[in-house]
């Protein structure tokens, strides 16, 4: 049983975190905090009514550190970052679910999130947390930089197709669309029912901060890509994204064998489900699970493959790929409290 | 050709009434104001893209005066009854879609909207604006009070009733349930697209403003009437408001009495459709339209009536309701600019 | 572990069970069926791929009673009372989903379902599943009806009440609103989602055949009650009842008292939570889980009280409260595999 | 005053054009009829009670040429070429909203719709209703083949750009989202509600009988365009497509020089609206209209231009511009009662 603790918690990530946690056989949650709300968890989230007595107040470093083995921050890009050494120095576990760690170059980040980055120390240290691709790196890492959603769709969509097509793939094109989770949790006027209800836009077209993370994840697979064209859009529904990503090859493939590649990519994956050729992948299927479900289809003239993936951008995309990381951390069997 | 203004064009009820005002044939729209935004209004609303050039600034009581024969007011209780009194000693005529001139009593006004009202002198010449039952005040007013969502439903439900059955009525109940533009347009956390989607709740719950002004007017037409027992609720949706109205009988009533009743009390009323028995009011039915939809249901034991009605709370609930009163009061055909 | 079947697996309430079902660690489901689907489960509900290697055929007696201790029917009304007296012949103990066995009386049955009864022998057998009421019964029962889904939200909310007030009751008024998948899972034009999207009514005013059965349940708990007035509303959401009861009373009470007596009669109970003054039950806290929430708000002239309740029509409404039964017949902790 | 009828008023597109043309100053509706339904237009579109007496039958070639100058078909595809070659021999005007005379060669026709062609003598003859492209030979042709709605949003998207970049153009991705009345009125299982709610998937992924015409039409424009790779999505919302539009060329081209390349080519349109740079199209902007909005991106190395465009998929995409051909066939103002 190790003690864990949650910053960030009146965030939907927070909120779904501590949900699969209060559920977890191996761990007690023991500190939750939150930089605007104090009380009862209850009081705030009245769906945990009667499922726990935790209460919430002002992050609290020594509390904190005295308290729990591993954190998990759900909080904001720019406030992890300052929080994450402090615990890190003190022997505590750090899973980031926000973008300060996931770039590996202060550069970069500046260039995309708009912040100098305070801890370039750990930034070379953090080790993206996608367990499908970097499960052995997480099991000896201190410091795990939990992928952001788009990021963990994409990644699964394109890296067995391009750990053997690399070379030949000439452009990649990523359609995205998220539920309106993926927003956070935010007095905004934008995200008010009325204005995305009945609705549907792209937003940050060509310019969103998850494409550089793609990359990065990509160029790590095959050094020779192209870097992809990212445009999301804002889908009417609570939760889950699917992204139809293109892929132009200067080579001809057909459906079977893309079919088969995946297949045995994904073979012996928990939370991969490969969906066999004519059938797609639909929200439905995903939305409160840990999967991430992939459809295929292949143009008649063998060389446009369309990919497509879909996850619930809470869980996989955030919450469950948290508490997945945390289990391989921990030597615990990598599916606890996610099935 | 009549110079029309709006105040308050920021607002769900603003736009509309501009929407509305922009294709009616007999007005013009001359100054649109609002107090946090500034600019053209394609800029903000840009669904009027290429629809008109009004530019917006911050209220100002003299071009205000200048440019216009009449002005709605959307603004928020409070704002309106400032504006008010200026804009009546200036002679424009002032359609207010507010709460502030509703209730004809200060004291009512501070018991309900928690502030001191700050024009009596007018408060107690207003009209309230519901034109099924006082189309001939109306014509005659300088200030209509523009009824609320809620009590348009709830009157034109009930007035034909308690004018027949008032002395024996022992019992009403309002159900009420409305979709989510009813709340104005506000960055506020609560109508935030994931706490209302897939979600349903009631509030206010026996303690909303709108009850007292549906029993002041429901007394002017039944003295002895019960005050009626009110409970919003937050439908996920943009618009509409449906009103399931229960009312308990000293006395014995058929479905086909009640039908007749209502038949030849709307004879001749344009935006009133009293449904055939068996058949129910639905949203979909009225949403973008003036209309308001009526429909029965009567006990077996004879003493329980339901009455349903369905209407557009931004249309015959605010801008609709509000162009029709002007219509009346500048002597244009009723159903101009409304079908 | 003991070894149970659904029969009607290609409905919502079906489906759900198995979900269940396949968490639950003290059963085996071993045999699935459906009139018209036939296959491996996850070729018609793909979110359970890779969760079940289940096939689902028609409906086989002897299969079932071989392969079967307990059998979930998930199945339309009139086709159970065809199946039971077989199940229970051959020892199999049946949960059954329809309302076949909720009504004690043939006559009944034929006036609101439209049929006549074809198993007499066991209709008075039946135990009513609500555990919060019948608990002792249901233990001792071959043969329990789980109750409809409007009736466990309105018993849930009304049985403390009457318990004590029965006698000062004079009107009991249930203004109840549904989730689409409280319809099943029909091939239906009514249900397509552009007739129930952005659309709210009524339906079934005053006679919806769930009415008798809210009214036989509460007749066991005080005879003198009035019937209630029950109208049921479609809400565009894919899950949850809500249902605001009106109760005028010949007596006065307090918030504060009826809040006390709730919060005493349902003290030990895992699935429903008592919401202190103030609190309205929504949706989205209850949606997803087998419990029922209840609030509170009476009167300033504390002659009528408004209780909310709030349910998942497929979990505390149907599979979930099945599951409860189960575990309750067979010994198991309540809530195994329920929370 | 022309004379219209339509044909196929039981679904969404029929209704759409019957709401119009009954606000249209200058056409009387004098004909409807629909197959499986029959008697007065408000007992099945309950909106339209008091707007019309129209009452339907099926339908009644006889009747129709009697009663009409022209006619709207609002026919399932093979349903329209039984008709048509019946009005046009008796000298009616037809427009056809079915896709059976979009596409210029039986053989394709075959391929895409799955049925012989019947009136192969027509198909050459039929103008393809796309206002923007072809108002010339629209007023001159006795058939009109009203556009697809995703063709139509997606011609109006490209044509300005293949105009110009046709012969630099290497790669066309149209990647679609449509709400779900674009799939028609039908009591099919896979439109109900619940399982399209809160979903979101693809279908028909590279295969869907709107690219061919897509196609066609583009190479029209420009003769050495690569074929367009065409993948629809289904949206939970009621109304409204929107397509993002990838093109990567062999040239280099900027924001700037797209954005005045379609102002230029739009500049006199009624119902295309140029966004500015930084602005993108969102389906609410354009739900109820009969306009077009487009919208662009460049990526940094100005090779990829993403081009996005929404419409009504019912107005825009169906009975608007059928209405709008109308105009322009008889003579009116093209705007006239789309406004």
């Amino acid at each position: 049983m190790i003690k864990v603790g949650i910053v960030g918690i009146s965030g939907y990530s927070g909120e779904a975190t501590l949900e699969l946690l209060l559920k977890h056989p191996l761990v007690r949650v023991t500190y939750v905090s939150a930089n605007n709300t104090k009380g009862k968890i209850s009081e705030f989230w009245p769906q945990l009514a009667g499922k726990t007595d935790l209460v919430c107040d002002k992050f609290d470093i020594k509390k904190a550190v005295e308290q729990c083995n591993l954190i998990f921050l759900a909080v904001p890009h720019t406030v992890s970052m300052e929080i994450t050494p402090k615990l890190l120095d003190a022997g505590v576990l750090v899973i980031d679910l926000s973008g300060d760690y996931r770039l590996n170059s202060a550069t970069e980040y500046k260039m995309w999130y708009g912040a100098d980055h305070m801890d370039s120390k750990n930034l070379g240290k953090a080790v993206y947390g996608l367990p499908e691709l970097h499960r052995e790196k997480i099991k000896k890492s201190k410091l795990i930089a939990n992928p952001g959603c788009y990021p963990t769709a994409a990644l699964l969509a394109l890296a067995p197709f391009v750990s053997v097509y690399g070379e030949s793939t000439e452009l990649i094109i990523i359609d995205a669309k998220s539920g309106v989770s993926g927003a956070g949790r935010k007095a905004t006027f934008a995200f008010n029912f009325c204005e995305v209800n009945e609705n549907f836009k792209a937003y940050k077209v060509l310019n969103h901060q998850h494409a550089p993370e793609i990359n990065l994840y990509l160029s790590k697979i095959s050094r020779k890509l192209p870097k992809v064209h990212f445009v999301p859009h804002l889908l009417p529904v609570n939760r889950g994204i699917l992204e139809t990503i293109y892929i132009h090859l200067g080579q001809k493939v057909t459906l079977n064998i893309v079919y088969d590649l995946y297949k045995r990519f994904y073979k012996t994956e928990p939370f991969v489900r490969v969906l066999p050729p004519g059938q797609q992948p639909e929200l439905k299927n995903v939305v409160g699970t840990n999967i991430c479900d992939i459809g295929f289809a292949v143009s008649s003239d063998k060389n446009m493959v369309v990919i497509t993936s879909a996850i619930d951008n809470l869980i996989k995309g955030a919450a469950g790929q948290a508490v997945q990381n945390m289990n391989i951390k921990c030597g615990f069997k990598e599916t606890t409290g996610l099935e």
